[in-house]
């Protein structure tokens, strides 16, 4: 095998001390730095892995020789200017979902990392989550027939962000399913929102969006909720399903649909309805974010375009963008813009 | 105690057979006539109640001196026309939901029922559901502090329509349900809805209602779903419910909460969350229906204005035609006009 | 068809009504007569069913050439007494479970149809119900393996009887569902219990089971428990199933189990274990009291030995006077007779 | 504050890696040796914690100046031997539940406890569990009434172990709790069981204790079901409660209950029922281990006697003694014998 990547991670929140143990778990890859401003941050992990070097200035990550990719977790407005600056030093970047605060930053960072030949590659992790892996496949193979609605809700109290919006938030989570899923970038989106607690930060969003091929899909999103909510629906013409990350059968299969004996003369006769059985398959279980660190690695060794590839990264940008500019206008139905084909 | 209260129930479809069973339990009233047009639903009732009379003849029902009121119970069409006639011949009316296919129908059913003194009442059941009853009381006494949002699901597989759409037929469920608890009619409506088994005939429904005091809902309508979900939850300031109709806990109380300890400083202070006891308060058994048959007696009697009023059922209508306009406009926020005073 | 069966209805409580209505239901019989002491019961049923004879005189009925049949509903300890009775005066006799008060008044009676050549049918409901014998099925065909154990619940508040304890009450559901599917009588008893409310009576009971083939069966019986249970685990060598008699999805097959890669050298080999799909196959909706009414009417025609065999019946009661037994010499194992061959 | 105590853990299999991770969270105890004979267990650790020596010799642990206490995780066939050892050498121990492999034992290290004046202390964690202490405070403050019966199921695929039954090995918890909260020992003990997969090892048990009190309990362990189950119903004469361990809402709270109007006269009056609300009380999030190791760490500094006491602990082994004797006599009634006074 070859060497293992040589990784540095800047943000040690949330989510970097969890892609630091996936990416020392990972054989292709090592932690080799860590970076953060918070002293007390870095003496933890210091403590944990006393072969990783820690450090509090991110310029001596970007020269550092023995760091070949930087793995960006900081608060949304540090995207940009961290990625660019990491690209523009040679790295390859893994910046944490959304890939950018703007469509245009977003564009940017994608023109730079081709320019320089570098990975770029954001941090959707459900991507390679066992059940939205297996309902993707469910989809491509026809079995649930045409998809005629997606309705989907990730509710539960907590996790106000002082900076950003709950479809800022939590839509990235949804947006990349559904656009992994469907193969295809909503067309419109509109949306209904209100500050409940801090009136000027959005904590609850009802979100609409239209599919070229028809298919329509709703998203609720809150950090107000009685009780932790991840419940999707997926409706199709032959089969639906219902997935929740929550419960120990996270993707239940339903056998059920409504049947159209003549559509021709429909008015007269009546619908059937068929109620079959319900399969709850069994869900590999295995770590998303190790996976991920997998497909990075192999995107950097050239093998192939990660699943969660910027251009995916980029119309997740662009439907919160739509989202926001419905809110805006007071909920009027907006058109998610095609991202330019070069990303992909 | 007064006479019985004698009514004809007229239509004997799913609604009717219940109508008239929980007229003849109910004390104050009894059912003299049923009419319907199809000969075997008349034969099945009139084995069923040997004292009852059954006709196919609403003229008959009409003219007949022994109906003091009619108990309407036909395809929405119908409302209009026959509870009119009905009205004319100086009967009280009882119309199942929704009270007409129009406002404008609904309007000149209020003025005729004003004009010729008689009771005009739209059957909306679920108000007088003793868990609604007890939300109602729980929002009134301020318990859950000021209502942030309430989002509600209605879905189920079965029961397509072939004349009306998902909104008509289960939409008077939970307008009528909000338009209750909150007191106060939506100003504002807008709509995403699709024909999935008839193009023409939308099946789904993603409906979100502003409220002048600033409460927002979220109502999903379906006739297309894995399995019969019920669930609505109302977040508020200081607790938050979840009504599921179906549970044998029908209402769960959550004294959870997002506190800000100092509103003028957020962002630099974080939101801190209350999690309290979860109480599901007996709610007392009863059926629905025989409640509202009683209220129907009550006004006849001049004791009181039925909760479920003609004013409430013509909001009720104002807002599925808001509904309606949204969805013709792309999804536009609409404007739900105010119904006419008088008809309190 | 022949003419249909005239059957008498004894005894108006909990289940008389609900017999009458099935009987009624069902093309192959008639219900001619219903028989109680109390006036009130009697007048409701009348004015119900206009057809149908109202008596409070049991000897009436058995005196009565229109009766082919006589449904007993009545206390256990007169279920011995009216049965034989019914028998002597020709009639073919379903009686409501347990068979009888005691083994010797059941083989009693069994011995008297016999002699009579007239059916006697104990009313073992659950044996008609579509998911225990869709679990039967599952069983016989062999798709579970052998059957290591069933553990089996069923408790709720409510319905403490002044004159039973909860075994004789509750325990006929489950000895002859167990029957049933198990196809063998069990060869010990052993039981623990306890009279909470009232010392006499015992409104708890512990109930261990071991059959000649070597599964072994637990029976929680409860008048006594905070939410309704009724919940039945059958873990078989290949495969296992969950019944739940009050859930959407009443029968659930688990695909899972241990596997012993070489049995001979354990100790030395860790058990392996599999967990594969879960499946909740479509259960057909269908009341039991008819298909147990057809089944007595089909036993009257000479059709078949129904399935709620007066055998059966009598094991159950059997099984019942072993927990008793059991009970009174301080839990200890007792033997489980075997029914006399005869009574097939 | 005073030193910290130096603790050893010996056994690094499942246990021992949580307790060294606790017992250096917790301020008053830090980890200085960890022993095992594998010496890639013994290299994790070494790598997780630079600052732990690691050792394949128990002598040498022993012999360890700098060693207060021995916390063992071991086999049960290894509890006496080994923490005999270190109670000789001076040292106060921890023993992973069961206390010993017989009540001989445990006798007889309780008794060596005493003499050389040090802690021995069995580690049945769940006493430190959060619901379980809220449940014991119920029962206590007298809240639930007079405690009926106590039901409860703890079974899973999984985890067979070569060399003890399940009574040995699950068994500990649920003794070690209903002595906790009912505060007495049953008077006696019965059991049914089954080695399905392996004969020679019962892997499904069915277990009777009966108490002083009145109160009677029913325990069922298993390694083989369809899906996880942790299940306790306690119900008391004026409360009942449910406790799941696997729930989000551990603790349940029924306002339920019989209520006999008058004892003298029943069986001509009819008992009448109460439902009332149903509680879910918050439930403080705390690890039951840190809790545990901390009332080790303030037993040795002579505070109080742990809540998890040696007499506890042997009366946990007496009760599985019994289980063993009733399996042994095919399932007769085992009197517990009552542990010596001398062990609190």
């Amino acid at each position: 095998m070859d060497e293992p990547i040589r990784i540095a991670v800047v943000g040690l929140g949330y989510w970097g001390p969890n892609l630091v143990r996936n990416i020392n778990e990972y054989p292709g890859a090592e932690a080799t730095v860590v970076c953060d401003l918070r002293a007390d941050l870095l003496e933890t992990m210091a403590r944990r892995y006393p072969a990783v070097r820690a450090t509090q200035s991110f310029s001596e990550v970007l020269s550092d020789p023995d760091v070949d990719a930087v793995v960006i977790a900081t608060p949304v407005s540090k995207h940009h200017p961290m990625a660019a600056a990491a690209l523009r030093a040679g790295k390859h970047v893994f910046v944490e979902k959304p890939l950018a605060a703007s469509s245009d930053e977003a564009v940017d960072l994608i023109g730079l990392a081709e320019r320089r030949e570098r990975v770029l590659m954001p941090g959707h992790t459900f991507l390679y989550s066992p059940p939205v892996m297996m309902i993707r496949e469910l989809i491509d193979s026809g079995e649930l027939g045409e998809i005629y609605f997606i309705s989907t809700s990730r509710v539960n109290l907590g996790l106000h962000q002082p900076d950003v919006s709950v479809a800022w938030d939590l839509g990235p989570h949804d947006f990349s399913i559904l656009r992994y899923w469907l193969d295809e970038t909503p067309a419109y989106a509109s949306a209904l929102s209100r500050g409940c607690v801090i009136p000027t930060i959005p904590d609850v969003a009802f979100i609409n969006l239209e599919f070229p091929s028809g298919t329509v899909a709703h998203v609720e999103l809150s950090w107000l909720a009685p009780s932790k909510l991840r419940r999707t629906t997926i409706v199709g013409s032959r089969k639906m399903i219902v997935y929740d990350d929550t419960s120990p059968e996270p993707v239940r299969i339903f056998d059920s649909g409504a049947v159209l004996p003549n559509p021709e003369t429909f008015g007269e006769y009546k619908l059937t309805y068929r109620t079959g059985d319900i399969v709850s398959p069994r869900v590999e279980v295995a770590e998303p974010l190790y996976r991920e660190i997998e497909d990075f690695c192999s995107a950097i060794r050239g093998e192939r375009v990660p699943r969660s590839s910027s251009a995916l990264g980029l119309e997740v940008v662009r439907m919160i963008e739509a989202v926001d500019a419905s809110l805006e206008s007071g909920g009027a139905r907006i058109g998610v813009s095609t991202p330019a084909r070069a990303a992909a």
